[in-house]
């Protein structure tokens, strides 16, 4: 595969994702999903990548490098708006005479899905596309296939129109770089589908492309609460590792469990795997954690129960419950702080997405908490509430909206206000290993 | 006693043990009152009952001959509204000829009154009544006696002009159904205490009345926190049972506990007897269960405490601390949620018993919890209050007052509202026992 | 040292450490202050002692004698305000001809002043004055030295002008009681330092004083947090004593731990020293006590967490987080209730004292709680806040400000109010060893 490029689209980040930013240096299991893309194409032999990101990631992009000394990764900074397309076009001269890769590197799937390009790949089609089959319906590209040569994309079919079950991947090879590059600059689109608009206009001129289709899983991070499918993935993959770690012996472990280097587990906590849990982190006395995935260098206090969570690096965790909830880095839960992940109605939990309600699908969903963010002591968090990075919560108050980046909401004269947060934090005591225990 | 005819009274539901209703079917360890009642009465050889209940609890009344195959039990509805004496003109046909011995069933009294009354019916009198003696004063009916025959009933005499302490028992015996009957047709009583006029009058026109006097254990439904006398009566006579369970090595068990089969103890659980927990109940990590009773099916999860309360079935706790409480059947308290069991000023603990303040004579009551309901993370209910079935109480809020039947408790821009609860509630996550883990 | 009188200062009460008052009688490890005071003075020989009291805590500075059978030690009330000039002036009489050593027996130090003193005393000097060095700023009196002979006091310095880090301890000799009464009556000051005036007076008049360099552990009271670093101090240099004690197998014990006899600890509690607890207190299962003292008869209740608190005797916890807090004799903490010990902002912690934001130069800090209060479950006390005697507050109120003594904060009508507390508490519950479990 020397003569190929693989072309990352890492510029694109949704709103829809609010309070997650990054997506793709989200963490899971120690690895960022970028990391895990980048793992999964280099082990079929691919050595050439194309990143192409945004203004805002480009440095974290540039970092990867390093991490990967023998393959090429280079760094391109999308300036255009035209999404996918857009993204192909920033890197064309680069990629002409190239065989090219264009791979959505948030999409999680499992390696078999990799193995069996590879295969199809030394066949030498003009190109190859992969449609997942899917049980249920979403709003997404359908392909259209004859026979294992794909017919054509057809954009949000409305869900009665719906004529096949192979959603398109974005996971697509072509032979011949300069004919996508033609075909996107000869379309037009004023919609945000240019890329699959040009794709469709190479079929049905007569490109042959191939399907590769896929019955695996298919992770991708559309809302916020996905995180939770994807880490639910990973953790249904994972194997038992428990050494270089201080665990006590009143400490009972079930099912797959994999603690990272200088974990440590104190008295009487029980461990439900799957779980996950990073370098460094502290499980204080008669803690539960079930099914989640915890990053680095966190402190889950004494009497915590985690459930069925994502909690990220550095956050300090004391008396809380935290169940079916997404947690960024470095943030704090004060005593008797709940994440409330039920309805009284048992309904499914209904979130806003950029100012629109959308159903989660769910029946348990917490919070779904930015960076930064600080939480009062006996504070409940209703189910589906989102807050924003470098917001904090006072004690005692029941959340039941959603609160932006960087705003302080608290309790004042009866009444709930919320003002700018302008502290700036301060993260010695999480830094400092010897203060660990101070909590 | 092929000839005796016992009538178990069970039309009677009061207003006062609200948000109880029903309280004939009110289970104690696997068991309804009114079958711990047929239970007793089988056992010395009652083998004919009628049961004359209401429209609501006929049904219920029919299905326990499924129960009791090999004695007879038939159903009256009592349609006239003269209280235990129309109970009787209820079935005055079928009960001709036949002795009769009328029972008050939700009434619990220990094995030897009956083995008593047997021995003394043997002894073939006109009639036999029970006094039970007590040493506090209550407002009840009072027999007067001389040489153990009783010569005359006392209704509610005020407290100064009491001259016995021989409380009247619903458990009459008459060798002449006929005379009763004709009793009741002949008085005449504005108030509601039609029957008690009958017995009085019978007795003083010259029916010879044998006195059981009796000294042991009697508990009675007059009020709904009554339900924790009734079920600490039965726990003081429990003998422990594990077997057929799943008990983690670390449990530690004290005192005498009942197990059913199927009850599920996770790490770390303390149990201290005297406790009863029902079929299929999982108790999770770190519990502590005091002194209580525990229905069917409950899930009692991490980190909760029950301490001298009374629960009842299918119903699911989370990091709660139920205090002295009577928990019906299908309730959800969300993680957090405390029933407050004693005053700040430790006096006695008052309750509104259709409209008007009660003391319930305790230092330590907590809730009464009606069906069906749900109670939000962090909110604390206040000592004495009760909450009407169907009804749910929103996160974070402080109940300080009695909420309806079907009602919903929300905290809404700044205020507590009560508006109609439409909410049918979606019972399947605690049918489904794999799912049982999943709170 | 026969001839030597040491006059203990026990007249001041400071407002500034409210909600604590008698500072002296603050029991630490079982003694009060001004036992531990007592027992350092008689330890070196001294055997004459007059403790200068106020009207309200003369009866309990009298009972001393009792607990010192081989000393003398009477009781003065001290009637002017002249500060502790005027405690000296009030025993002028009883001291005349003596030497004397002029203690303020709230001042903790490190036993080895004691042997230093009584090293210096047998030079036979003229006087003796302590100069504690410090390593930070504070408005103290400061000792202006030349080779060990003390040649003035400077009062509350500012900031830039203090020439030397010799703070003046109050722990002052005079070989001849009549020179120090003389030079106070000779002067004058209008402010609260006729003492330190005189002193200087008398030094600079050419009286030779000996410094006694101290580099120890110098503990004050000044302010209500002092407790803590008191107790920290007391807690160092703990030696672990577990017997006479009632321990379950399941608890683990860390570092040195003194456990007071009739100690009870329940199952699977973590002990992490240094911590001392006072005769007859039971820990309930799952708690937590790091690094705190808790007095006699407490009862620490199922899932509690203890941390770097001083706990008087006789209070009742229940599912709390006392995490660097401060709790009087005879609380009761409801349910769920916590003292928050952190600021979101993770800056110093305030504290109003006497109506005046004072930094406590803490970012861990939770609350004073004076004697006999209550306070409702799922209650959070915000750090630094102070509650005084006697009063009670309600459930799940955020408290926001420091609470009066005597008063009731309770929420009603969607208002928190504050109105008088008239309740006579009940303390009966706490006193019956055998209702100890039912909490």
């Amino acid at each position: 595969m020397n003569n190929l490029v693989a072309i990352l689209l890492a510029a694109g980040d949704s709103g829809r994702l609010w309070p997650i930013d990054e997506k793709l240096f989200i963490n899971f299991q120690g690895s960022s999903l970028i990391e895990h893309s980048l793992n999964q194409l280099i082990r079929i032999g691919i050595k050439n990548f194309y990143l192409v990101g945004n203004s805002k990631n480009a440095v974290l992009c540039r970092k990867l490098q390093d991490i990967y000394p023998r393959v090429n990764i280079k760094v391109a900074v999308q300036k255009n708006n035209l999404g996918m397309a857009g993204a192909v076009i920033s890197v064309k001269k680069e990629i002409m005479n190239h065989q090219i890769l264009v791979v959505g590197p948030s999409d999680v799937y499992e390696d078999y899905l990799l193995t069996e390009f590879a295969g199809l790949y030394r066949q030498k089609p003009d190109g190859i596309m992969v449609g997942k089959k899917l049980d249920y319906y979403a709003p997404l590209g359908y392909l259209q296939t004859d026979n294992d040569i794909v017919k054509g994309i057809i954009e949000n079919p409305p869900r009665d129109k719906i004529k096949t079950n192979l959603a398109a991947i974005v996971f697509d090879y072509f032979r011949n770089s300069k004919i996508l590059v033609e075909a996107i600059e000869k379309s037009t689109s004023k919609k945000d589908d240019l890329y699959e608009v040009a794709k469709d206009r190479l079929i049905r001129e007569g490109l042959v492309v191939k399907l590769l289709s896929y019955n695996g899983y298919w992770g991708y991070l559309k809302y916020p609460w996905h995180v939770l499918d994807i880490s639910s993935y990973f953790l249904s993959r994972i194997k038992s590792k428990i050494n270089k770690v201080r665990i006590d012996k009143t400490v009972k472990i079930e099912g797959q469990v994999c603690l990272e280097d200088d974990v440590t587990i104190l008295e009487n906590v029980k461990i439900v795997g799957p779980v996950y849990i990073g370098r460094g982190t502290l499980i204080g006395q008669n803690c539960l954690i079930r099914e989640s995935m915890v990053g680095r260098n966190c402190i889950i206090g004494f009497a915590s129960e985690i459930a069925r969570s994502y909690l990220s690096s550095n956050s300090w965790f004391h008396r809380n419950y935290i169940g079916d909830s997404v947690i960024l880095e470095n943030c704090v839960f004060g005593s008797g702080a709940v994440t409330a992940n039920y309805r009284l109605d048992s309904l499914n939990i209904n979130s806003a997405i950029v100012g629109k309600k959308i159903d989660s699908g769910r029946t348990k969903l917490g919070a779904i908490v930015g960076r930064n963010c600080r939480i009062g002591v006996n504070t409940s968090i209703m189910p589906g509430i989102k807050i924003g990075s470098n917001s904090f919560i006072g004690s005692g108050i029941v959340v039941d909206r959603d609160l932006p980046d960087n705003k302080y909401l608290e309790y004042k004269d009866g009444h709930l206000n919320i003002v700018d947060n302008r502290i700036k934090i301060n993260h010695h005591h999480l830094e400092d290993n010897r203060l660990k225990l101070k909590f």
